[in-house]
């Protein structure tokens, strides 16, 4: 697998490297630096799973293309802290100005894929099967590479955009008149490729969308106990998807109840960047 | 002052427009929903400050501009768990297409805003001048955003990028010969309209920087001590930042030395996403 | 349901304005057209199903925002030959310069619609249930809007893009060594929200599809005989779709057979374009 | 000649990948495929004239630019069903991902091609002098490359825009007054560099237009009758162009009226994709 | 007749906003001005010939969208020192965003229209019958507005780029073999509704380009005599273009040569910027 | 220093080629020329100072990319009449594609560091200290360049948009109440990073202005005895800068005044292109 450097992946690596370099370095420019070679290695400042080494690698060509790259790590690895990650070879001064841009790329998305690998972490040590799944709560511009992250911290993936997935919400239920009558025209006219997911808040809703052929239900808010009565009255004819609200403290509970899904808004959106930083020794 | 919406924004608010909802909403055009009214509501889910109003309603304005929204509160407001934000007023559907995307810019922006609140509280308890400042470490794609926020949470902004601050790092100074040699040369050199700022890590070179003129002066992952001496020894001939690794808990400490401005990565790097909803109500 | 103009879908536009008008018209200019008002009236030149009429809407926003149009149908509607789809008035010299680029996207679309109508009549015609539906054998460019021309048409949608279905083809098989071993893979790290399609090429590799749980099974290229025997065995455990140079003449007789699906990629790629024409009377 | 790959060509290869390969290719990243090894063998699937061969190069080197390509044909040479058109090396999870966007380029040039071959070989074998051409009825974003494969068809290139050439409509003769009225307009102040081409639908108004000195004179929807008197009379003053509704039925009679030149919208708007398709071998 | 907004004039127009705004406007947003209400207005500061004054609009509508604007001249017309231009009401801080971007497109193209009409006045006090005309030697990003400036200015255009018009220069024909040759080529192969251009350098080549057919001939550097015989040579058989260097002293004997074109680089590569100026009334 | 080549200046010139280049070259495509090798040279033909060299490789880069360039000179270089800058070797269709948009770049940015140049020599005549500045007067789309070529020519950069300084004007004054309220407003708010100028129209503003402690303070339109005063008052307390329709007749003796620098907007908005043009000898 590979990290998906889209046109549009492209393009933000456009904006970064414009919204840094657009007015040149006038620290650089002012200090007419000779081109002198140096050394740079960006390292691991704490315990961390990498995310986001081949778009690093995209990014150096992008900024400094004469700079070389050893990378000495894989997407997904987990590194002790002092770990180096990547070796840079050429000249000091392209290093300086492609440094922030490339590291607030790495530390972004080393920083979901580590927040992940927690949660995965904490699931799997239950033994339950659960799968920990991402959301639409991403950073706006970078929906593609933050649920890539996710995927190298080890958790599943939900529906990549509207047009990916049915899950039939609240809303959509209310404007349908019931559960079941959304669930049966989604089954008439939605792609045949695509699973019908419905949200439900009760048990009750649970039986009418079992009995229409729901594919998945998303069981919104329940505590542990509604969510092991869910998974006993579904009995494997359904995924059934917890969500809403879980973070680290509850989804061993949570996990532990049966339910096949996980989903965990804070992969994404709460996500802290990680602490990576560049050394550059002038030779 | 209001959000700067600039062309680039605009390209970023298209990227996300673009990401969820590109291939179309499966869901709502499955379900054959009728263009039924409805009232949204988007409310705080805890206290926070608010940020990226403008935004979203530019947001709003290009998904669904059928749409029509009241914003009840303005941004850099603090308001608390609970405070009704936005209210929106039209089709049901268009809102369900809108909500996700306009959430998470809404939530990111109010975030920053809101940690950086937090910093700039804790400093002005302490009575202290200081002026908690971003860095570069923001989001690539959003760093005229996150800037925006910080202001907004009441924090100043350093240089916007590499092209309106002359910062002298210790790689540059490495290249020059010596922290004197470095800053004569900007002076020469650099667009007059920029101070010159220079980064040192030890009070030999803090005296150095004077010396030459230096305009700024980062103290770079000083303790308290060192901190305090190097306000006594400048005695106001330069404005000296604090930078490295500061956070919520030594703040206070680093702000009580006197220092100008306290540099904070973290109010943008890993602030995480505040809670905002968004409830809709069909008529 | 409304036709999506995404961002790329306004991207696509501008690109059609840059390639007609953007040195300018030579022939309306050199003529120095006073400001005629005029009406405009887009017609049907043969029997057709209608679509593309609100992307048509935007073309004349953005090439002449003076016009003012009336849109007389709906994109879907069955209309006879001579039959008027939009009128238009404003000035004479604006309505020269939108009528070639608006006619060829109402023109490709409607094309693509009238096809599809036609291929969902014979099977409908047929009393069989199967589903019409699309290919990725799009337009370059084109893959949202033809795809919206086919659901106006009354054809179904099959995945939109490689990341919003699993489909494993005979060389995905050919790498995992088996028919059983890739769905089994699919099971445990394909996105749940997606069903899990294979290509088989026989009944063998149809048992075993079926046993190993696939849920969509394409029949590659089978003849009536062996697709009516894959509907036999499979007996309801997985939605079947026919595939494979299917065209009008054969598209019934496959119906029949009692498959789910048929898929039919000369709706997109070899749809010719319907004959449309706007006649300009100056007032 | 080569194949026009210009910025705004680059940027709808681009809307190709992103629209097909935009969300990932979830098939192949969840089989968890190695890079094995493979041969592609891109194949003619009917007889047809080859168009889009460079092009095909560049949107394999954005997709996967590691494969290697052998190109064993031409553009706008005509080749039997059967025949390889280009052979692929390297990884069959990269062939995978870049097929169905090359192909869908491929076919829809080389149909276009192989459409005006057809006309071009009708043309000829009458023994007329007609030269085949274009017109604006090409698919939006298209533009360039449709008249590119025109011209690999054998046919020859009407006004590209409406920037580079002067085409004097009905409408316009309408506003100006008179057919002559509209050619001095024309001659005084269109830009010398363009030959001035006037529609006309009678005799008489021919014959105002080449007293008025038109370059080129536009029968439009005449019939035989008309086209040859016509041509008697221009008696070489001006180049002819017979234009309306010509089909493969009539192109030939057409000709033989002696008419310089027969446009023909169906070679661009109602061109159906060519069978081309792609084996890929494992090794 | 209007000022071409296409879509490449749209984004060159969003790369100046970015380029002044993308970062801000830090003085506005640090002296918290009240929004206060003033009336700006546009003055010529020189005797000029305005050109912009629809795209000034436009980029008032990008930036400031909440001033009102009154144009108070057109395109093309004369004005002398201190006549208004264009009176603006609304914010102060919006119009001192928005003043710079705004006067550099109007001060370019107002300078490239006063430099024409200066030609033209030159030439056309003669009685010459020549045309003054620009050449492609406009600035990048430009070539449209450039173009509509000399238009306004009362220059002719030359073929806007190099697929709207042939012109065989030394080069072609060395590699062609002759004059003869080329142009045999060119009327065989290109489009039809472009004239054939050929430069030649003596008369020699002058008479072998006549009897070839040529369209138009390019006199290449030739002195005024050499001019006076290839007019008198050519005798209305082909259009004459006397081309290289000319300047305001030169042009006038050159038109008096009888040649029916003059083209003239510095019309647009060496046009300086007129003096214009806003000046902003607090109320 | 190298030229910045950054997305935008990248999207700058696919511009530049699609303005040219996006509707193909039909000279040459006519031509059917063969791909003979040739040799292209590249001369100043007048004494100029040349910049855009490395730009002007990047748009070989693009347009033409199996040509080889030797680059002769450097950017910032005087060279006199008849010195070659570029050899370029290979196809000679691909140099005349290439030839006019390389010329159009090189020319425009050379004309602006040789007029600059002018500008320096002068003022070092003078033996004054006054430093050479640019102005935001550039051409839309062309800040970052036009800013490169003042640097190249020896001038120093002013403000490079409105987010990198802060520059208070006769507006923002009035707006503010006075000089004082509003620098001890900016001082309070704007960035540290940025020095804060002023511009003031009197003595009496001048005073106030030293008095709250301005940085910069921008005499505007000031007489050379109005300027010696405000030297002498000044007194090394900030930096001077004259500003207001300074040229070539008058720049030296406001450089004598003692002014720290002279901003200079004919630079920019006025510079004509210098001449240099491209050989193509054939082999």
């Amino acid at each position: 697998m590979h990290c998906p450097i889209t046109p549009q992946v492209e393009r933000l690596v456009e904006f970064a490297i414009e919204e840094d370099l657009g007015r040149g370095d006038v620290t650089t420019d002012s200090l007419l630096l000779e081109e002198t070679a140096a050394e740079g290695r960006i390292l691991a400042r704490e315990e961390l799973v990498v995310c986001g080494l081949e778009l690093t690698e995209y990014v150096f060509a992008r900024i400094g293309p004469e700079l070389n790259l050893s990378i000495l790590v894989t997407d997904g690895e987990e590194v002790s802290d002092g770990t180096e990650l990547i070796l840079v070879n050429g000249s000091a001064a392209a290093m300086l100005m492609v440094e922030r841009t490339a590291l607030n790329f790495l530390q972004r998305l080393s920083g979901v894929a580590t927040t992940t690998r927690r949660y995965v972490k904490i699931v799997s040590a239950t033994g339950a099967k659960a799968r920990v799944v991402d959301t639409r709560k991403t950073l706006p511009g970078w929906r593609i590479l933050d649920k890539w992250a996710v995927s190298c911290g080890g958790g599943g993936n939900h529906r990549v955009d509207l047009g990916s997935g049915v899950l039939i919400k609240d809303n959509h239920i209310a404007a349908c008149g019931s559960v079941w009558e959304a669930i049966k025209r989604a089954q008439r006219l939605a792609p045949h490729t695509l699973r019908i997911e419905v949200e439900v808040s009760n048990l009750a809703q649970l039986d009418e969308a079992l009995e229409a052929g729901a594919d998945i239900i998303m069981l919104d808010n329940m505590n542990e106990d509604q969510l092991s009565q869910a998974v006993q009255r579904t009995d494997g004819r359904a995924l059934l998807e917890a969500s809403g609200g879980i973070n680290r403290d509850t989804v061993a509970a949570v996990a532990l109840t049966g339910v096949d899904l996980v989903s965990v808004g804070r992969l994404t959106h709460s996500a802290r960047s990680v602490d990576i930083s560049m050394e550059i020794i002038e030779k």
